[in-house]
């Protein structure tokens, strides 16, 4: 479900021709729906209406202010894992009090940055942290809430890198290990340890991993009530997917919502959730001009505008993205390589993508790549990163300007 | 060989303790040794001298201007891929007449660039091309020099996305196809074909693909002679492999030259060669700090402060790249895993790390990162991309800031 249809042979963001848009802010160029993205925001909402959920929109998967900024306008919290991120949701201004922090690596600088600025809640995911979070929360006088992100041994079935609660991950706490800290929570006298979190991977299409983990959670939160703690919060992760395929059933909020309600209502618990690629992954396109075509002995390919610098997904990944025309042609369609202009073979959007045979200036559209597609994109092949527009309606708004060469460069200091 | 050596247990960046560098400057931090990448020019230099060879080093490794300006200054040309490269070739005071441009997808705009600039070659890689290059070249009222992009269907043997000669590649013409332009070159009037160039791959270790190549290109270069073509230039690329693994027997410039020379010298051609990780690669480390030790059940990890957005090599092609510390310590060596803060588990730097018990607050070295490294960097999770200093006998200079939050927001504009 979005807001990139056709109308007759013209592809529309909301009430704009994609194309008109394509020919005055340049390509590469990101389009995002508004509409898109705050239904995909309220569907869930609805869904889970029974629990009220805290909706901490996953920054990390697209952090542009403007569109975070809607979000937090239809009453989301927000999911950050770094300092930048703190830096963003602030300026998104998102109260503090919605904000809560996971990640493996947080560096006494970005703890000190976020107890400062009093966020709900730190998601600790290991021992060694901590202790730090202690000692710094300790200096400052505070008592910091915080959960335990636990490691709850639940295969995903995504891709390998998306997986993050296999037993070999470097994600949370074992709940052996959890339970242990529980029983010594008084060593940390700066921290209130009142929640658990879990965070099962990505691109997760079906709710049964969900059900698998909070089996799981159920249990050792009787384990826990056994030693007299009782918590506060219960904060599930992200991992709703998003859908690429056309033909794909869209994960459904509801099945997810059925999925878990009867359990979470069970552990009397506040419910926080973090979506990013469900509500970010289908608001955005990526919109490529087609600069060659190309035909070797073997194959037809259309080399684009965009690259994998603004688009790694295919590679890093092998994700699957759809590619179709801005304009309709009724001409046969043929296989193509979409590829990008980077000199890695490697650089490709879409292998054996049907497409009504283009040419030179005609305009693609490289659909779900709202989340973990800008936010992921380098200057790589020194290319200026891609300008980001937002449509609402009939109304297109710049948000983020192209990179300019002068950008390249900036910080560079020639000797 | 590169000038980051332990003295007694700590390691040195030519002449200064690598770990001063990295409490002054911070981490994650990029250090280049002046001296390696100049050693490394200077050995491919001497090894071609029978052949005299323009040697234009591949921008796209590491493009920063502090770094590619010390090539220029030792007589280097330039290998550019794009618009950017071209500005970042300028500012490096590179003279237009060695500075080649290859790359599939050239824009219009990105070709007048070159034009106006008056570079010395275009490596075209497409029919599309090479009309759209004589359209605008002739605008101009110019005589532009082009070399044609073969494709000589030779497998590098390197990672599938580090091979462009095979048959499917997006790269170059066939050789077939390039017989049918030159029969009619004078179709393209404001253009003078009069190179030929080829690019096998990266990471290429053995010479052989080089002579197979070669061998392809000599009888093609006869079947020319049979229409009376007259060329100037042999382009060879790059692709010269840079060593990764302590264990490995650097690829050697001799044995490149001494395959080559004797076939190039048959050709009677002006010979161009494109390094770039051969000279780059071994020219840079990336420092990092160790954040927290982490014991699953099944793994130990270090979580350290450089992440996937820093350097994606490891898991984008699987690379490795040796991983060691700053300082030696006298403990007995384990395995971990080396992760980064990315929450991401294709976030590792290295897998299988024997390291000497590391802690909190240790440096660590990853060697190996001159090349597609910095380069190849993103703000992934809201991260500032790091620093880069570089080193010259007991001299370090900052050549490119750390970023700031404010960095990451440049261009955003919040509606």
């Amino acid at each position: 479900m979005d807001y990139f249809n056709y109308r007759r042979d013209k592809l529309f963001a909301e009430g704009i021709e994609a194309e008109l848009l394509a020919k005055r802010f340049g390509t590469p160029l990101y389009l995002y729906s508004r509409r898109t993205l705050i239904e995909h925001f309220n569907k869930l909402k609805r869904a889970l209406k029974p629990v009220k959920p805290l909706i901490c929109y996953s920054l990390k998967a697209n952090g542009n202010l403007s569109l975070g900024r809607i979000l937090v306008k239809e009453g989301a919290g927000l999911d950050i894992v770094s300092g930048g991120e703190l830096f963003r949701a602030l300026k998104m201004g998102c109260p503090p009090g919605r904000i809560v922090y996971a990640g493996v690596g947080k560096t006494a600088e970005e703890i000190n940055f976020a107890l400062d600025k009093k966020i709900l809640l730190f998601n600790v995911e290991s021992i060694g942290e901590l202790k730090l979070l202690d000692k710094l929360a300790g200096k400052k006088g505070r008592k910091q809430k915080v959960a335990l992100r636990l490691n709850p041994g639940v295969e995903a079935h995504s891709h390998r890198y998306l997986e993050t609660a296999r037993l070999e991950s470097k994600f949370g706490l074992g709940l052996g290990e959890a339970l242990e800290i529980f029983k010594i929570r008084n060593h940390f006298p700066a921290l209130n340890i009142e929640g658990v979190h879990i965070h099962l991977g990505s691109q997760i299409s079906d709710p049964s991993p969900y059900l698998k983990a909070l089996g799981k959670l159920s249990s050792f939160l009787e384990k826990l009530k056994g030693f007299g703690v009782n918590l506060t919060w219960l904060d599930l992760g992200g991992g709703l997917a998003a859908s690429y395929r056309a033909e794909e059933k869209p994960s459904s909020a509801e099945d997810f919502a059925r999925t878990i309600i009867p359990l979470v209502k069970k552990t009397r618990l506040k419910l926080i959730i973090e979506p990013g690629r469900f509500i970010m992954g289908n608001a955005g396109i990526l919109v490529t001009k087609v600069l060659f075509l190309k035909e070797t002995g073997k194959k037809k390919f259309l080399i684009v505008d965009a690259g994998m610098n603004d688009l790694i997904r295919p590679a890093l990944y092998g994700a699957y993205h759809q590619i179709i025309p801005l304009k309709k042609k009724n001409v046969k369609k043929k296989r193509f390589e979409v590829a990008g202009p980077i000199c890695e073979s490697g650089d490709f959007l879409g292998k054996n993508v049907l497409l009504p045979g283009p040419s030179g200036g005609d305009f693609l559209a490289v659909r779900g790549a709202g989340a973990y597609s800008f936010a992921m994109s380098s200057n790589y092949n020194a290319r200026p990163r891609a300008a980001e527009v937002l449509v609402s309606g009939r109304k297109a708004i710049l948000i983020r300007k192209r990179e300019t060469y002068q950008d390249l460069i900036r910080g560079e200091i020639i000797k």
